[in-house]
């Protein structure tokens, strides 16, 4: 078989498998979840002996230490796999909910109901763990996965996905259908464009990584792709804003966490209290080490500062805007009000999360409905956008798209729905 | 300006009118669509004469009487257009509900609210009170349009485009984003995939039309698109079918209106009943001058039977299974019971809309579950899959996708959403 051939096999059977998984009640697949990460766990020395072999390639191929630390498995981080199993496990089966139910005027029940979206393919890079949190969520919510890890992880991840199948037999024998968790059985490049044009098996592809595995993923596809790009979040703070909560939110979605999407990129400052606002949160800024990119206005009223350390400082090109720096780097404006704050994020910004500080309501309003994103707070860090802080439990991604899932994608958006319509012979006339 | 920078130009515009639109309120949007409504029935002789213009191009470049039919307007089209505006108008405004409100710990509440999608481009055929239809139903939702119809109502669509326009700005005046209504304003064929490049200011795609245009629309896509691509729906008798309850379903899917995509295609007949049911559903098959197209088993029942006018019946081929016929021809098979009648429809369907006739909640349940389809029914018709049916008032399309809207599409299958944090200076720790 040729490479097209095998890998629309691997997907015909991911379709099956999945018409089978759908059938699973919420019992038996938490049954396979907690066997999965006990088998993990108690796997854990071939797992690591795996990944040993990846690391070593890995490190004669010459790979970044960063790059090195996302694919290193210790005895903690498989813990941590078994844990986010174990997690999935107890939260509540998002399949056959009901969304809507209505009776129609000739006596016809409907009910919209929350299925499985089918077959997933999830595309990512050198993490191992996505590898067992992917499986899980979409096992969970009833869908078949088919895994594209990153090549330097391929053994670390064979292993994992073959443990997982191993588990889930185990725990249902027969009934366990054993195709709903596939890896990738190649490195080969031109493996993800021959499968994200099997549209006949492959209902959705979630990619996970940098901008540019992203972009050459939704490029290619010819099925739907709920992804974000980036993450070029704003804080924008107001003139009626409280001073000291607008610096430590501020503070706060820059610091906690830089090298995330939902970190913050860029401070908008209203014009009429720029002067009182930019160098209090400019001493602080420069005290944790942060670097300014500052239109005109904000360098005049920044420059003059005296900050220990010196403040690092420099003008913002135009592209500075768009940028998003995943480091301890930040965008400073002045705007003209909550109106040029929002045409600055719609302009610029990634549709991700997006923060205004104030005390007036009504300025308030005008941001949260005109602001274009997929989460935007007032009075709270752009930070929050995350699986876990809006109770969803593990997550898979963030989207920025509008069709589909937006925002952080727990179970429930691991679904789709059917609609339902019981009758008592009704006929259309 | 090239063809590109053209469409460029016009998409740009629409995300600006878009984000002018999200923020009218219901008043002022029903207001615009009542006026729109009169305009169109005043304008009458206008839309009539534009549509003489179109029309007698399309006859003279030889089009077939079926299309002509579909382009021609008349004063009652006319009104069916204004009438579908009043509906809409009549309609909840779907922006602005809370889907989902929580307190986090923290105490920051989280609400996820509908939005609208922002730029979508309608394609279609060649009638053009889909013009009026789609831009109504769009503009209801807070989403601006880029319209795309048949070449052939070019000038028809211009006008009632024009229109729409231009009775949204009597009413409003300058708060009217004239270019939330905006018609390609050439028929070349490239501005398709041109238009469908533009991910930076077009949300979706919903094409409307036959399979071809369907299916050329989503391989050159590179924004989301919503469809189906054709109506393969099943009809499945189960054993324990009241029969006259199955006959009258049967008769309804497929001779009350056999052109639409929620009729039946292929029934599916539980072996050990089929002895029975078959005989007197073919003769009344017969007597509406349905020809089928049969497995051997279902050949053998039917071939002895007596009908006035006699039955015509043939082999069916595997291609039959899979074809929608929009027409008096019908799949038959002899199937062993619900779980071959389910592997059937999975297999040869297109996830439209399929029904089980049965007494026995059981089976009907394992049909319910199993069949993968938008819309399934047990003792009802198939044909109920409609938008006004499920009392959704209007409909623009129906979906056959798993992302995004699934069945028929209504205003709220027209929106997004967007998550709202609240907080009272709530910082990530």
């Amino acid at each position: 078989m040729n490479l097209q051939e095998q890998l629309t096999e691997l997907a015909r059977r991911a379709k099956a498998a999945a018409r089978a998984l759908a059938l699973l009640n919420t019992a038996e697949k938490n049954q396979c979840l907690l066997a999965m990460a006990d088998r993990l766990e108690q796997q854990t020395s071939a797992l690591l002996e795996a990944n040993r072999e990846d690391m070593q390639a890995a490190e004669a191929a010459g790979l970044r230490p960063a790059m090195l630390d996302r694919l290193r498995l210790d005895a903690g981080r498989v813990q941590a796999m078994a844990r986010g199993l174990r997690e999935v496990a107890a939260l509540p089966d998002p399949v056959g909910r009901i969304l809507d139910e209505r009776v129609r005027p000739n006596g016809l029940r409907l009910r919209k109901v929350t299925v499985p979206i089918g077959v997933i393919v999830i595309i990512y890079e050198a993490r191992p763990n996505v590898t067992a949190d992917a499986a899980g969520l979409c096992f969970k919510s009833g869908n078949a996965t088919i895994l594209r890890g990153g090549r330097e992880a391929f053994h670390t991840n064979r292993l994992i996905a073959a443990l997982l199948v191993q588990a889930g037999q185990a725990a249902l024998g027969q009934r366990f259908p054993a195709e709903a968790i596939q890896l990738v059985p190649t490195a080969e490049r031109e493996a993800i464009p021959i499968l994200l044009s099997l549209t006949s098996y492959v209902d959705l592809c979630i990619p996970r990584g940098g901008e540019g595995l992203i972009r050459a993923v939704a490029e290619c596809s010819r099925v739907p792709v709920i992804k974000h790009y980036k993450g070029v979040c704003h804080v924008y703070v107001d003139r009626d804003a409280d001073p000291d909560m607008a610096e430590r939110i501020v503070i706060n979605a820059k610091c906690q966490r830089p090298a995330v999407c939902n970190a913050m990129e860029t401070l908008l400052v209203d014009r009429s209290i720029a002067a009182q606002f930019l160098p209090r949160v400019g001493a602080e800024l420069a005290r944790r080490k942060v670097q300014l990119r500052a239109d005109a206005e904000a360098i005049r009223l920044l420059s003059g500062v005296r900050t220990e350390p010196p403040l690092e400082l420099r003008p913002a090109i135009e592209q500075d805007w768009y940028t998003e720096y995943n480091d301890l780097i930040l965008n400073v404006r002045v705007v003209n009000g909550v109106q040029e704050a929002i045409e600055h994020i719609n302009q610029y910004g990634s549709a991700h999360s997006d923060a205004i500080v104030t005390a007036n309501e009504t300025t308030a309003q005008r941001f949260l409905n005109g602001v274009d994103a997929a989460a935007v707070y007032w009075n709270a860090s752009t930070r929050f956008t995350d699986g876990g802080e809006f109770g969803m439990g593990a997550e898979i991604g963030i989207s920025t798209d509008k069709v589909g899932a937006r925002g952080p994608m727990g179970l429930e958006e691991l679904t789709s729905y059917k609609w339902i319509g019981i009758g008592q012979g009704q006929i259309r006339t």
